[in-house]
């Protein structure tokens, strides 16, 4: 018998998370703020609840794939929140990207309560979403893993458990996306100046990912530019988020961190200047037009 | 008839390519400034010149990879320079990471004497130079591009003719290391931060590599940082040179390039405590061991 699972936020990440789960032949149920998405995921066959209560009560596991802490707070302990019928023998895994502290802070106050809760934050995007081969950083105790092991392992065939503690997934993470935020501010830096240069954008991008500069997020996030596609996948302001939590996690524990700072300063410029809601990937188009022109001969 | 190849500068990459040539059947002639490098070249069957024009003398194709710009104005403009015989029906494959004007000037001053120049940088490491798959970015004009081919395939299977004056490879070639020397940079600071948050670094270096923070130089140096070998491939010196040409290179562009001035300080302050000559990996291990201990339950 499948566990029968709950997708609370049905966005970006949520809705392949919840259509591959449905494809492994779960029965999904799904909650999001946005009628629209809700709609989009009943017709591909999931359930649409009234409310994170509503939905915990008919499910073995939830999964929230939502912004931010603010949004976890509210669909965890807001009103109708999940920690309201949460069965004792479910657990609850949460995947947003937050803050180590926050992550922390949700396991104690679920486990004051006797609820099951796993810190699982995900990477990889949308399209591996889709096809389940998501990387999972996972921190929970042994008997919650247990309980939510195969759901897991249907949605991110690279699991890492990181230790038994809400908050190691969220650091796990953090680490992570300082990474890929400043590889990616780095590629808007370094395609500015390569268009700057009179290079060939597309050349540019095989000669990086043939040489030493190539990178996941660079491989990942040119071809869109390259194809003038920015129709959002993850929006600029997530990544801002994520870097403003690296930086922040890193002064609270004393790291110097300048490379994330200017990172995210790169990344705040651009949602200040209003592309917030564009695909992260429109940071290499806002780094290239902020540089302007090509200079004759420059270099 | 193989053409006769030159290789002056033979250290971390003109070694293994020096040993590729020779692999593949050319008559390699070389020459570097320390006699210990001589006399490896000489032992894996090199002949050693006793100068940079001694060596142009004998040799149809010449390749550079030594360190810097006053290097190569040295091999070439100095005493017993290559430019002194150079024959014009040779072809003289500068390789080193230079600024891109650099490689324009002596594309400029060799073309004035009638002699033939391709700017070629090359990415990828010793590793890649032994078994010629590096990659290569080339500028020059298609009569010395032809001349050079053969050569140059054996050296490099990834090849990108990026225009036909000088500087354009170097171009190139400086946007490539200005992405390798902050996404290393960033790794320094990324494995401070899990390290000070108290995650397990094979375990984060397994977790990134799976998940949107991985990079080629993340994973090419981090395996060394966990092994505790800093022997040195590319000294940190060369990348904090390579950092300071990208930023101004940007600057006299009129880009703006806070990540790379970030990257360069970090290396820059490692070079000044001492640690120019370690591996660039070591950048990793000092962001760590600046960043202190573990704090307990941090974040």
């Amino acid at each position: 018998m499948k566990p029968r699972v709950g997708v609370i936020g049905v966005g970006a990440m949520g809705m392949p998370v919840a259509r591959r789960l449905l494809e492994r032949g779960y029965a999904v149920r799904v909650r999001d703020i946005r009628p629209e998405a809700e709609a989009e995921a009943r017709a591909m066959g999931a359930t649409v609840s009234a409310s994170p209560a509503a939905l915990a009560r008919e499910c073995d596991v939830v999964i929230s794939l939502v912004v931010d802490e603010a949004d976890t707070e509210a669909i965890v302990f807001g009103a109708d929140g999940l920690a309201e019928t949460l069965a004792p023998d479910a657990v609850y895994v949460m995947s947003s990207t937050v803050s180590p502290g926050y992550a922390e802070s949700i396991g104690e106050r679920l486990a004051a309560r006797g609820l099951a809760v796993i810190d699982a934050p995900v990477s990889g995007g949308p399209a591996r979403a889709a096809d389940g081969s998501l990387a999972m950083m996972i921190a929970g105790v042994p008997q919650a893993l247990e309980r939510a092991a195969g759901v897991l392992a249907d949605v991110a065939s690279q699991r890492f458990v990181v230790g038994s503690v809400p908050g190691d997934g969220a650091k796990a993470k953090i680490v992570n996306n300082l990474l890929a935020g400043v590889n990616l501010a780095a590629a808007g830096e370094a395609m500015a100046l390569a268009m700057k240069l009179g290079l060939d954008a597309r050349l540019v991008f095989d000669i990086v990912c043939a040489s030493s500069g190539a990178s996941w997020i660079f491989a990942d996030r040119m071809p869109r530019v390259l194809a003038g596609d920015y129709a959002p996948r993850a929006a600029a302001k997530i990544l801002t988020k994520d870097l403003t939590i690296a930086a922040a996690t890193a002064a609270g524990a004393g790291v110097s961190s300048p490379l994330a700072a200017a990172a995210r300063d790169v990344f705040a410029a651009m949602v200040a200047d209003g592309h917030g809601e564009a695909d992260d990937a429109a940071v290499i188009r806002y780094c290239v037009a902020r540089a302007g022109p090509v200079s004759p001969r420059a270099g």
